[in-house]
């Protein structure tokens, strides 16, 4: 492979993995990913955000089609599918993260693998092979752009574009000059600017819909002999040169088909944004361990990496639940209070007057050990100042979810269980039915609808 | 409207902008950029990238819809026409540009604009004020992202997402808060990048196809409630920050209502990129005025601006019909022997040996004069040695099509017809329906299908 372009080894790998090439253990954590995702995707499908690009979609696409527009038995097109599934899965802040990638890859692959699969009927094991491609090149390319891409550009929607074209290109067998196209076909819509987040504006939504419904254009035009950029990662006028100021292109066939990235990837045990997780973990260990009685904190110090500072530095008052998963005063007030940040304590927080309190007290720090160890491990450290005047610090290796902590099959079932009955929108029998559907995914022949 | 920010200001043009604000000549010229842009869509939709798009289109979106698929009697729904009319619109390289912002405004503005008009059955009034909205808009965000922008972005896709949004936000009634909206979701997802180029790769027609029809999406969204970025042009992670070494925020704003940018917008003459019209349009001259043989031409040196020598650089040897437009030797050589540089004289360059041996003797030189000029004025500049020895020089103010140098009503009915013409697309019967749909547009009360 050595001569060939690095943008050619990408391509080559996506098109030609087979579910032979991989791992045992890959496959039965792609498979815990995904139930992790159908959680996250029922949850999310109630909010605004996400019915709003769902009426997007019925009022242009097709009312039936062979792809399910999930939480139930509606469908559409598979493009349309992808959007609508992909919306929500991100809509809840519980999907899953690549640590060192800074990027969500469920939300951007389960969702047009779904929709492709379901319409072309691929079989469980076609459908698995195709999302470990998709997050072991998505993750590869969260890498590649690196820290300084992340502080302007939302890496899930950049990077997330090519994971999912990646996902549909392998299921719809690309060879692999087809797949390289399809790769610069959806590089050159990558897209997403972290800007809303100073006001809480629903553009993550657009984000994760329009990546996974943007890389499944590029992979079905290349199928039919649509061309792209040849060198997308690295030409002149390429995603590094564009996006990145460190562009570290080692990092795009880093171990291709020997570390399996997939495996690094956490599952999210709060419902927050992933930056404040370490901190809450802290937290809980440091008020668990001595038995503080919250009313006695004063103040809290959460030592963080940079990139904590960049995405949650906008939020100061949150007005929104959504908001407030971004706000590190409010993660942590309810973590102090409740010792677990789900979606009905985010609900229940948004205007409970001892969470704004704790939330005053709260005060983030740029760490410089929490810093250099980041984004591969994300180290979590709390100072808390007493009343009595009294100082404890604690410090957290791998926040709960993280792979050096991670969930067990029952604690996935039961966070996807509290998901899917979240606002009612799934019954006890159709929870049953989806977390059977998953397990059994291996022997399925021809994938159709969840229920 | 000073305390207000840029954002909002541009938001507040694009919403209230009504038709009798608009001076007559502006609107007289968008009527002609109208059907100069319809001649270009028929030209282009039988190219295979364009077809591609299409059947994608088709696989994916309904089969019947409010808005017509150009050049006949198919219908989809707004979003799926405006992106194949957008994919069409650009093909053939005769669309139109606007100088100093290098943006190509018709193709992300008309086709868009058409779709939703045709949709909600706007008056002939209605749209072309959200057109001329929509040239406004998106030229001052091609100034505001400048030549640094241009050297890697494709200005057209990104800036043609803003535009294509303000468009159908003028034509859909957002109020500037919704319109504010609208660009925020706009301006996240805008993207594109050039690399294509190198490999002469289908990605412009995608550039143009996803601008319109994210645009289209941004204001459908923001009219049903979903909130984007509200500072996404100056904000600490918007447009500006992400995309521009010297972002000029204050060409946002630029005398909005005042200075009519549309009337700025040049015709194009050759279908080519239009980086070579300036020196095509001084050899011509040069040939004329010295009666020269084009055999005793030995070299031609072409004086270029930069941004001629980074798009057109990647182009030595074309292997295709749209990347010959890219190749400076090939057009000059077509210019040299046929006097005009329309599709049918580059469908015949492509294998004729005499073209590719005129190729061989052009290069480009950076010229300062003409660099420090552009993109406000595009001057052309050659010399030529012929085989006694002589060298001659030639200089242009102003090419054929450009505001200084303009096409009359007849000359863009001539241009459209032979567009329209082109592989036999449209009878002479069609052509004269087209001419006069559009010439009559100020008193239709609701625009439906153009035949």
């Amino acid at each position: 492979m050595s001569t060939e372009s690095i943008n050619h080894q990408v391509a080559k790998f996506a098109s030609e993995l087979s579910f032979e090439q991989i791992p045992d253990n890959v496959i039965l954590r792609c498979e815990e990913l995904l139930l992790d995702t159908l959680g996250s995707i029922y949850a999310g499908s109630t909010e605004r955000p996400v019915k709003t690009i769902l009426a997007f979609a019925q009022s242009q696409g097709p009312l039936q089609g062979s792809a399910q527009l999930l939480p139930h038995a509606g469908t559409s097109s598979p493009y349309f599918a992808a959007m609508v599934n992909a919306a929500a899965s991100h809509m809840v802040e519980q999907d899953d993260l690549h640590n060192s990638s800074v990027f969500h890859p469920a939300c951007v692959v389960f969702p047009p693998a779904l929709a492709i699969a379901q319409s072309i009927g691929a079989s469980g094991k076609e459908f698995l092979t195709a999302c470990v491609v998709g997050y072991e090149i998505g993750i590869r390319v969260g890498e590649f752009l690196g820290r300084s891409h992340y502080k302007i550009f939302h890496t899930t929607a950049t990077a997330g574009t090519i994971a999912a074209a990646a996902t549909v290109g392998n299921l719809l067998k690309l060879t692999p000059s087809q797949m390289l196209h399809a790769l610069g076909s959806a590089g050159t819509q990558a897209a997403g600017l972290w800007e809303f987040l100073r006001t809480a504006a629903d553009s993550k939504q657009l984000h994760t819909a329009k990546a996974a419904a943007n890389g499944l254009v590029a992979a079905m035009l290349a199928k039919n002999g649509f061309t792209g950029a040849e060198a997308i990662f690295d030409g002149k006028q390429g995603m590094g040169v564009a996006f990145s100021e460190s562009p570290a292109y080692d990092k795009l066939n880093n171990q291709l088909g020997t570390r399996w990235a997939l495996l690094e990837t956490s599952f999210k045990y709060h419902a927050s944004c992933r930056h404040t997780h370490p901190a809450a973990d802290a937290l809980l260990s440091l008020i668990t361990k001595h038995d503080i009685a919250i009313e006695d904190i004063v103040q809290v110090t959460a030592h963080v990496h940079q990139a904590a500072i960049d995405v949650l530095g906008a939020v100061n008052v949150p007005t929104t639940v959504h908001q407030s998963k971004f706000s590190m005063g409010t993660v942590l007030g309810i973590v102090a209070y409740k010792k677990f940040a789900g979606l009905t304590e985010f609900d229940e927080a948004l205007n409970d007057p001892n969470i704004h309190t704790f939330r005053e007290k709260v005060h983030m720090v740029l760490d410089k050990q929490i810093d250099d160890a980041y984004p591969n491990k994300w180290l979590g450290k709390v100072t808390v100042t007493l009343n009595n005047g009294k100082t404890l610090s604690e410090f957290i290796e791998d926040p709960k979810g993280d792979p050096g902590n991670t969930l067990s099959r029952p604690e996935i079932e039961a966070k996807v269980t509290r998901l899917m009955q979240y606002r009612g929108v799934a019954t006890v029998e159709e929870i049953q039915k989806v977390i059977q559907w998953v397990w059994e995914l291996q022997t399925n022949e021809h994938i159709n609808s969840l229920l």
